[in-house]
């Protein structure tokens, strides 16, 4: 049960944002920039980061969201975002994207656990310096959301179903407009 | 020195604000909803929160930059916001806001690190559920701000004077309005 009285309906991060519409804009126009606005990495790569960071943040409702809308960006392909969110080093991405999610993956811990060392190497694999930028804020972002939704303690629906529809509704309508209970 | 090649002559986070202002607006816009949006919670007690926070992450420029704000929200007092950083527990502050800052310093840990007893505790000593979500929220938009600062090594200014003006800056004049170098 939330440890406020938020409405009812809303699964997740939503019933924060129908509670107060007045922070829920900011936040959804962030997550939109960010995760599906003009970037060099795919709207699949950045919602895998978020998705690494939420798991790092054991934040249940947030990872499976972002990994269902990481999977609807990437043809269905929840193996690969399963792959990912499990262990990014094996999995089949690009050197460039591993080294990316080290540096998102440490952003939990706090800001300085970003070493220079981990951005030279990213840089190394070819990563640009707005790359380097959007990783770090994308993790530092969902450092809020997940705090956001386990500090009030909202709604995490239990049935995968809920998320694989959450992920495909995300994934092609983006952010911006509010949830309906 | 920053990990990234950011815009030289910016203190801080307003670096990364210049380096990419699509995503500098929403998080403006977030700060000032939250810090000085109309609320019961003063705004000099949401910047006493936004500073313990940032000095629970570790995060020198938002600590140094948010008790300036503080102190210039309360008249200048500056022993005041000293004492709340230091120990709020022992600080001469109201129970509620005692409360409110027991919950935000668990923030940073994660957000189930905040227990429903916690949250009963500032509701017995009065603290609506709007003042709750406010701080959580506050809360975690600071592990935000904190690690984007801190994971691309923002340049945090040596001079308290600097800080000072600063602080007399965001009182005075809100987060909304982009800093020049």
């Amino acid at each position: 049960m939330p440890h406020i009285n938020l409405p009812d309906g809303f699964p997740g991060i939503t019933a924060g944002f129908a509670f107060r519409p007045e922070t829920a804009k900011p936040m959804r126009k962030l997550a939109e920039v960010l995760l599906r606005g003009p970037n060099t990495l795919t709207s699949g790569e950045r919602e895998m980061i978020a998705a690494v960071v939420s798991s790092r943040n054991d934040c249940q409702f947030c990872q499976l969201s972002h990994s269902a809308a990481a999977a609807h960006q990437l043809s269905g392909d929840y193996d690969l975002v399963s792959a990912v969110t499990r262990d990014y080093l094996t999995a089949p991405i690009p050197a460039k994207l591993k080294a990316l999610l080290s540096i998102a993956a440490k952003v939990p811990q706090g800001g300085k656990a970003v070493t220079s060392r981990d951005v030279e190497r990213a840089k190394a694999e070819g990563a640009t310096d707005t790359e380097i930028h959007d990783t770090v804020l994308i993790a530092a972002a969902f450092c809020m959301f997940n705090r956001y939704v386990d500090g009030l303690a909202m709604m995490t629906p239990a049935d995968p179903q809920d998320y694989d529809a959450m992920g495909q509704r995300m994934a092609r309508s983006g952010y911006l407009t509010p949830a309906r209970a």
